[in-house]
């Protein structure tokens, strides 16, 4: 096999031209090319090329990678052999061809995330995905040993997705200067805008394949207005320029998600017309249409728009997540429900029980969660909005908080349900509570930050069930005694952030 | 001077007539003539009495107090002498007449409450007045010796406010008869509703005056839906029977508020033209213009009527004081928030931090908040509802929790401002923050459930404040080292429920 690889390896490399011969499905297939610099190759040289299995075809955008060397990557969703055949106005690129075998995802690959049955997602190859996702902004902006020191908070298992621009950022205790630039030229005054800066981008690369390693989608946030360098400013060319070429390089990786914007609506240098603009080029040209998103300031997006997969919001009522979904259909996500943290910003405050509630409440409305976290560690405080502090949100590094164990806690019992949960309409009007089913089979109930001493519970009558009291800040799950049918008074601990799980008894 | 008040008394008494030569200000002037009672004195006998003093005339409608007494009650406003004819279709209680000189209030009496400014409250002697509430529907119907535990409770000073219903409750873990029933006849069966029970009302004046003895104002429900007895389904003229006997008897206590209801909209015989109906029946019939509001269940009343003197609003969301009081330009009570306590029902299990919460929140916003309670203490909890339960909130008794001391510490806070406080604009859209200003003297600003480190407030450059740390739950206040002025970075203990107190150094 090895001996085949490398043989294959030399005549494509004699014909120009580097690729393997096999992929595995959902991997990245990556053809190399030798071509030239002459000129500008990223706007002077078009290259794609046509990949088929003698079923479908699919047109693959490369790119300029620095150097002379082009590459077009792609992700096979259908085992077997597949052909490629190039096609550029660089004639070194054009008309060169190859094939290969895609042969079955391993166990942890899963493929991309899909919106599953309007509003739910799975993988592609059909495990159901619940998003628990958490946000670092910058973190691939700050350098290998803290970027190192994140993937290995990551790999705790907290999250399962994470929300990062591509942009680096500017903003309160964000003010130290990236180590790379996007763009060829000097920062803050000429940029270049016309060429990128390929090891900008084989950094972020790096990083959402670490991510993909530890099973975590990357939410890529395309544009973003926290920014002194001008990359929030651009014109509608060099917009689709960068958004073409992010495509070509990241959508090979299936872990990748696209929001347009991080509060798209305080970005006073675009217009309606560019967001959906942008949603339509997404949707266009990235070949495996990766989930899409664009995540608001105050002002929420329309989002009824077709080609938005899901509904990203920042908002911290996220028990309206029942409403919603209804009103979408479409998957919720809260991406940002405020952040546990101390600092003086009312997002960037709460307690790590709020964010750990608003996590309960979204999830048993039918929606989703986003974590961050914002702990300023200084004491005395100083007038640190000038100055650089390492916080989660932004930066990575640790978490210093209490909500991310209990986020996991939550996920693995989303994860260990019979399936996908619905919510069950209320009891009553004036019961802020709120309630998952899978069919008749099981039932979970929450009860928010109140602390009842009991419920009345109407479980089928026809059915027995065992219930478990669960805790959501302890962490506990305790069996409670005998089974129950019907309407039922169920005994609890007088405690914030309990829920009821009653699954049926199947003799 | 008590040999001249008991020549009067005999002399009245000789001409069929008790009264006294003298009152306080705002203390109920008594006439009590001896007329018969055949008939039906309730509906055959109309009597009333013209006072007045020479500049002003108010008329006073009498009411039957059973066994041939009869009686008219007046609160004199003004100062100085008076005189009264009764006039009565009853000849031995027609063309009576006395005189008699009101003196000035003495210390501890400030007069009814009366809306301030549109947006505020105080006494007649132009006191502040901030309301506190609590509730305890039912706790006249109790007997003596749980409403002399009530009355302990309250003379701790947690709250100025009762809510309180007239007609007994029928409710979960409200089953016993009453003690007495407000009409004659037989119970859930042949009331005479045209023939009230004056041992019934003179229970309630006697809690009334028990109330005001305490510096407790007794805002009293005229109708509930909580009836099993036919009290909230009686038809017009006898609803208005009702409520003239009430207002003939009631006030004259100057504690005294009427809610028309509590919550309204769960009434199924009543129209919104009957409540409309009750409201102008209040507005014309009783001649000190007390307080008149009417209380919802899940729709608010149209608080735009100019007959409801505030706004009384069942809703949790509290800190939205800030906006009803610009959409209503009137007194904002959130009567009923939902209740510290453990029951199953949604509205009985606040934690007492959150109830506390509720308070500063609604306070801070401009409004004021309402307390109620409902602990229950059996373990296990029994199959409940149909049974019988001490609980604060229905009953009286003794407070079980933890909020009434942070009620009351708030309280304190609130009269210890140099004036009435104003909602200042937030500094930021997304702060769900709220401050208090007293001019340029004195800032509350609040935190809710939040755990800032710190906060950058701004304050006027031309003055030094000096500022204080407040800690709503731990009941603290914590002088801050220093002068502050403009924008100003303070050091916060990153806790729930902080406030930041600044008052203005004056050289």
């Amino acid at each position: 096999m090895r001996t085949i690889l490398l043989l294959v390896t030399v005549l494509l490399s004699f014909l120009n031209i580097t690729a393997q011969n096999q992929v595995e499905r959902w991997r990245i297939y990556e053809i190399v090319l030798n071509g030239n610099s002459k000129g500008n190759p990223f706007t002077d040289v078009q290259l794609s090329a046509k990949f088929s299995n003698g079923e479908q075809e699919k047109m693959v955008s490369g790119f300029y990678d620095g150097n002379g060397i082009y590459k077009i990557r792609f992700m096979p969703q259908v085992i077997g052999s597949w052909t490629f055949t190039t096609s550029s106005n660089l004639k070194s690129l054009n008309n060169k061809k190859g094939k290969f075998v895609c042969f079955s995802n391993k166990v942890n690959n899963h493929g991309p995330v899909i919106v599953k049955d309007t509003l739910n997602f799975s993988y592609s190859d059909n495990k159901p995905y619940f998003p628990f996702g958490t946000t670092c902004y910058a973190w691939v902006h700050q350098g290998d040993s803290l970027a190192e020191l994140t993937l290995k908070t990551l790999s705790n298992g907290y999250f399962n997705k994470m929300r990062m621009c591509i942009f680096p950022k500017d903003y309160d205790w964000n003010k130290k200067e990236p180590l790379l630039y996007p763009f060829e030229g000097k920062a803050l005054a000429n940029w270049d805008f016309s060429r990128f800066n390929p090891a900008y981008f084989q950094n972020i690369e790096k990083r959402i394949a670490q991510l993909d390693s530890l099973g975590i989608e990357a939410d890529l946030i395309v544009f973003h207005p926290y920014d002194r360098w001008g990359f929030s400013k651009m014109d509608r060319m060099t917009d689709d320029l960068y958004i073409n070429y992010i495509i070509s390089r990241f959508a090979a990786y299936k872990n990748v998600w696209w929001s347009m914007a991080n509060e798209y609506d305080f970005m006073r240098d675009k217009k309606m017309e560019d967001w959906n603009h942008y949603i339509q080029l997404f949707a266009e040209k990235d070949p495996y249409n990766h989930l899409r998103s664009i995540h608001n300031g105050s002002v929420m997006y329309d989002q009824t728009n077709p080609l938005l997969t899901h509904v990203s919001i920042q908002n911290e009522d996220t028990y309206r997540a029942k409403e919603l979904r209804i009103r979408y259909k479409k998957p919720i996500i809260y991406d940002e429900c405020r952040y546990e943290g101390n600092i003086n910003w009312s997002w960037g405050n709460l307690t790590a029980l709020d964010m750990v509630n608003k996590f309960w409440r979204g999830v048993t409305n039918g929606g989703y969660v986003g974590h961050g976290e914002t702990y300023l560690t200084e004491n005395p405080i100083k007038w640190g909005n000038k100055s650089d502090a390492e916080m989660w949100w932004s930066k990575g590094g640790i978490l210093r908080g209490q909500s991310q164990e209990r986020i996991k806690f939550l996920k693995n019992i989303l994860e260990s349900a019979p399936g996908y949960l619905t919510p069950v309409v209320n009891y009553d009007y004036w019961m802020p509570y709120s309630a998952l089913a899978y069919k008749d089979e099981y039932f979970l109930n929450y009860y928010n930050m109140d602390q009842p001493r009991c419920q009345i519970v109407n479980l089928p009558k026809n059915s027995k069930y065992k219930a478990e009291i669960i805790n959501g800040w302890d962490m506990t799950i305790t069996p409670v005694e005998g089974e129950f049918s019907g309407k039922s008074l169920i005994q609890l601990p007088q405690k914030p952030l309990t829920a009821i799980r009653f699954t049926k008894i199947v003799n």
